[in-house]
């Protein structure tokens, strides 16, 4: 644990991710990655979603200690909403400090901003009240932009995908961003005093996105290792990281992260409360958790977690479950709630937090404090009792112009999970959904980064915006670098089969451009299509290490005899020497038929082997065979 | 590489799974695995499934030179329909020996029988030509007792899920199996030649298997190892184990595999046959062929991979493909059909080679010879041409009474997944279907088995009786023993998750008894009860290593503050004094209506106000707070 008074040392890794240059496109310089292919594919540079932020850019120059650049505060102060005040003082409670000792704690962040932003007097300042206003923000410009990416190869590609309902547009104007926020079905998390962030949305019509969970615990307080884990889990995709630091120094940890982020960041800010009050959950209070609202609104967090819907006449619903409640936001309120016998003071009070939420453009996250903990207690009535009171929320923060999201559960079997999407779609008017996986089986700990991945593919599917991950450590222990990276790279993959379920316009380039490099043997294009190029490689090189394998024409699998390209090259001139279309070979829904077809076809092929006899012959009858890829046989 | 003269040295992993003892069940000896509890817990040991044979039972004594006991030897013998044969001679080019040098060899495996087992002169020895017959042989009682598993606890359970037109009984008795196994809706894979193997059943009204794929390859041959990785693979749950293997020593290397295999065996056996030809596919012909399943059939092989479904007509129709045919044995075959004009002989053979499967009761696996290579692919007419012809070769071997079940995909998206299960009952009666993932997404190689993971829980639960594996290495390289045991752990639970889905009876019994365990905080139970103990300690250990920490009441991610299981407790109390039922507070699906009950019942709570400040105080106003396990929030 660094001591104050040491100088602190941290490291993050920077540098291009492998076969890839980080771009910037168009007016608004929109962040993109770009992989570029052997010349002997012929084929374009693929432009991939990025988030990594300066980090992957050989151009930029990262000074932790100063922070990123704020690519938002001419947009944020172009509107003449805001004013300029004093920052709140920082108290030694504020990061767990209740006496003159500080040791064990972390220096503060050198760069600090002494002034802050806020809306003035009366002023609304979220992406809500601008695009109800019909304003398009260059936060919009920048999300249309980001989202379209590979769309203008759109003519290639068929829509397909069963998207339950979800308006996708071919191509994501400016127009079509503003309207999605103005009806709440997206959010753009937006902090006025976080302009380091690259505007990014997060709604069932757009590409679905993923969160990473990183911070301090009582146990383990290290704040260069958590600014490390912020940096490497957006090098690999992930599009907001939350903070859920508790224990000590969660004021200067929030603020280092903070101005090194380029993407949203949210809290709990119960955690920080709760730690203000000692941790004894029954003293806490209004006045201390609004005084924490602002102190972190001040620090330019995106969006909260507020477990307002842990409402006392559910609590008791508890009562018959497997495991209780497990949402620590959701516990502490129902202590709360049990030792005053009171009703929730978020609840109560929930109008008085929308006002704070406008203030600086902090988005709602409505936690869902009643979310069940085992598959058990999967869709119970304590969890849909909560989901309902979030929608209620959700109108009144609408009303006042104010972004929310909804968080959802969890764990629920398969079975179970469209319910899920279902009763959130219709409680709460379609505001955007964010789930925690779900677990589809509470038997492999160990493995919660799959179990949940499996949920989490599905939900997305349904309509989920953003799915948070889960790593393999879940339920075990704290997630340190390694694991960090499996659950963020899990949920990528699992985010984008949800993107091509729903049909999103060229989510499928993507994939299309790793398969033909495999087909071809391009193994290093393949390994930087791949959403973790240097695990492809290592996994490649440990049965084939020879640097002539990285462009042989065979794998490990199969051996130097076995090449499904060549096969199929031998295919398709088969099939054009016969001069007929393949159509004449298809077989129909009836066996029957499509045996008749078979047969008949059969005639058409004749008159073809003369010339393919002939063909092969001069081909020297040579040609591999086998399977590009060694799958069940 | 072992050399043939020297003597082999083969370890094997034995003992039993943490925290649990090899059971066997009832006058057959049906074996099990029970995991036994905490005393604390005052909960029974938890029967579950187990595949893992002999290895794991304190009492055997394993001789991997001698081979596993004949479990099945007298019930075979005992229906009188068998006659020993002498043992086909082996020839050189079994083991790929094309000279006298053996050099690079394996040695036999010394136990090897002189005498085989084949039916009489016009017997079939089928396990569905019994059902067909009514007779309900030992084998369908063993696998009725096995697939019971915890149903006898199933008046706790309601039953729950969505079976998509399964017809999954209360109650698994012997004739329900012998009626499945005679519709062909399920097969027991038990050559008369592998008695070591275990019952079990493959269908989809019974629990979701697994397949593992093991295998020598041209580039790696060391039979010591994959006699090992075959028993690694059981350990963890592999229901069935195929060798892959390729290059030499295929006829010894499966000979060790097979003498020491509880499970079933499968094989591709054109493999083997293209060996023997020197691996030039326009050199195979029918009478290798036929002499190569004769091999393999009195070895003891359970299924045969049988790509008879490659016809010639259907080969163009893979011309417009982004990865042509990646089925090694699909492959072959086209080759075998462009180089001869011809149509397959697998094809024009198939009832010859039905006459063998009766004679020793070896399974089909129809093989998927043009199954899609990636995303682009899926659900093509080439795909779909294949499966209404393996549609038509089910009858044909039904009409005989031998088993089958169909292979499947490999690449779809999800949006694609059912209308793979939906076409393949349509086509093939119910006969079981065997699908490779599917893949979701062709983005992640090195996380192969996650994007195959979410496809196979998904046609898992629409209704695929058997599972087969991919390992982390798919695409990249061979697997080695770690990623055998990933892989089948992510094959196990996306298994487990569709029964579950489907609604098996009790099969959230272990669900249960695990998230009961984490919430007590059982911590032992809870690693125990999992698919992977060792490894879920291991990653609890990483933070809390203090042996104290095993039996605390708080883990490391919320610190010793904050128990979710006491917040309940106290919420139970809560209810309780209320004195009324929790049924009072439930809000509907109206949110507006949920209001209005919550107002309500808020009434009915003042009530129990006074008692409960009351108790509270008596309490010592001592009580932890928050979540059980530390999720998103």
């Amino acid at each position: 644990m660094a001591d104050i008074n040491s100088k602190l040392e941290i490291g993050v890794t920077t540098g291009p991710i492998r076969g890839s240059k980080k771009i910037h496109v168009g007016p608004l310089g929109v962040a993109m990655r770009e992989i570029y292919l052997e010349p002997t594919s012929g084929e374009p540079p693929v432009r991939v979603y990025d988030t990594s932020g300066p980090y992957t850019d050989t151009a930029a120059t990262i000074d932790i200690a100063a922070g990123l650049p704020e690519v938002r505060a001419a947009w944020i102060r172009g509107r003449g909403d805001v004013e300029e005040v004093t920052q709140r003082e920082v108290k030694p409670e504020d990061n767990g400090q209740l006496g003159p000792d500080r040791s064990g704690g972390v220096p503060a962040f050198p760069n600090v901003r002494r002034q802050v932003l806020r809306a003035k007097a009366g002023a609304n300042v979220s992406q809500m009240h601008y695009a109800r206003k019909g304003i398009i923000t260059p936060e919009m410009e920048y999300v249309a932009v980001r989202e379209n990416l590979g769309r203008e190869m759109l003519k290639e590609y068929k829509r397909d995908g069963d998207s339950y309902g979800a308006a996708i547009p071919d191509y994501v104007t400016p127009e079509f961003v503003r309207d999605e926020v103005a009806r709440g079905r997206a959010i753009i998390p937006s902090n006025i005093n976080h302009p380091e962030s690259e505007p990014m949305a997060i709604g069932r019509n757009f590409l679905v996105k993923i969160n990473a969970n990183i911070g301090n615990s009582a146990v383990a307080s290290d704040v260069a290792s958590e600014v490390d884990k912020m940096v490497w889990s957006i090098r690999w995709g992930a599009d907001t990281v939350m903070d859920l630091s508790t224990g000590r120094n969660i004021h200067d940890t929030r603020e280092w992260i903070l101005r090194n982020s380029p993407v949203p960041i949210g809290t709990v800010p119960i955690y920080q409360a709760l730690e203000k009050v000692g941790g004894v959950a029954e003293d806490l209070n209004w006045e201390i958790f609004r005084d924490t609202l602002i102190e972190q609104a001040e620090q330019g967090v995106d969006y909260f977690t507020i477990h307002a819907g842990v409402r006392l006449p559910y609590i008791p619903l508890a009562a018959k479950r497997m495991t209780g409640i497990v949402s620590r936001g959701g516990s502490i309120m129902a202590k709360w709630c049990l030792a005053h016998h009171k009703e929730s003071f978020l609840y109560e009070r929930f109008d008085e937090i929308t006002e704070i939420m406008k203030a600086y453009d902090v988005a709602y996250s409505l936690g869902d404090g009643l979310r069940p903990g085992s598959i058990y207690d999967a869709n119970d009535e304590a969890q849909f009792a909560e989901l309902y009171t979030l929608g209620e929320l959700t109108k009144r923060a609408w009303a006042e112009d104010v972004q929310v999201m909804i968080e959802g559960p969890g764990h629920v079997p398969m079975h179970k999970i469209k319910e899920n999407m279902d009763k959130q779609l219709e409680a709460c008017g379609e505001a955007p959904f964010y789930t925690l996986g779900p677990l589809v089986t509470d038997i492999a700990p160990g493995y919660d980064h799959i179990t949940s991945g499996i949920g989490a593919a599905q939900i997305g599917w349904y309509g989920t915006a953003m799915l948070c991950y889960v790593t393999p450590k879940e339920h075990l222990g704290l997630p340190d670098r390694d694991d960090v990276k499996v659950g963020v790279v899990t949920y990528k993959l699992a985010a984008h089969a949800a993107d091509l379920a729903k049909g999103h316009p060229a989510a499928q380039v993507r994939d299309d451009a790793l398969s033909k490099a495999r087909f071809e043997f391009r193994w290093r294009d393949q390994f930087n299509l791949s959403l973790d190029p240097d695990t492809a490689e290592q996994y490649h090189d440990q049965t084939l290490p020879a640097e002539g394998a990285k462009s042989a024409h065979f794998c490990s699998m199969c051996g130097p005899k076995f090449c499904s390209m060549k096969i199929s090259q031998e295919v398709r001139e088969f099939a054009k020497l016969q001069n007929q279309d393949s159509a004449a070979f298809i077989a129909t829904e009836d066996a029957e038929k499509g045996m008749a077809e078979a047969e008949m076809s059969q005639e058409d092929i004749d008159a073809g082997y003369a010339q393919m006899s002939k063909a092969y012959d001069e081909g020297g009858r040579e040609l591999y065979i086998g399977a590009g890829d060694r799958e069940h046989d």
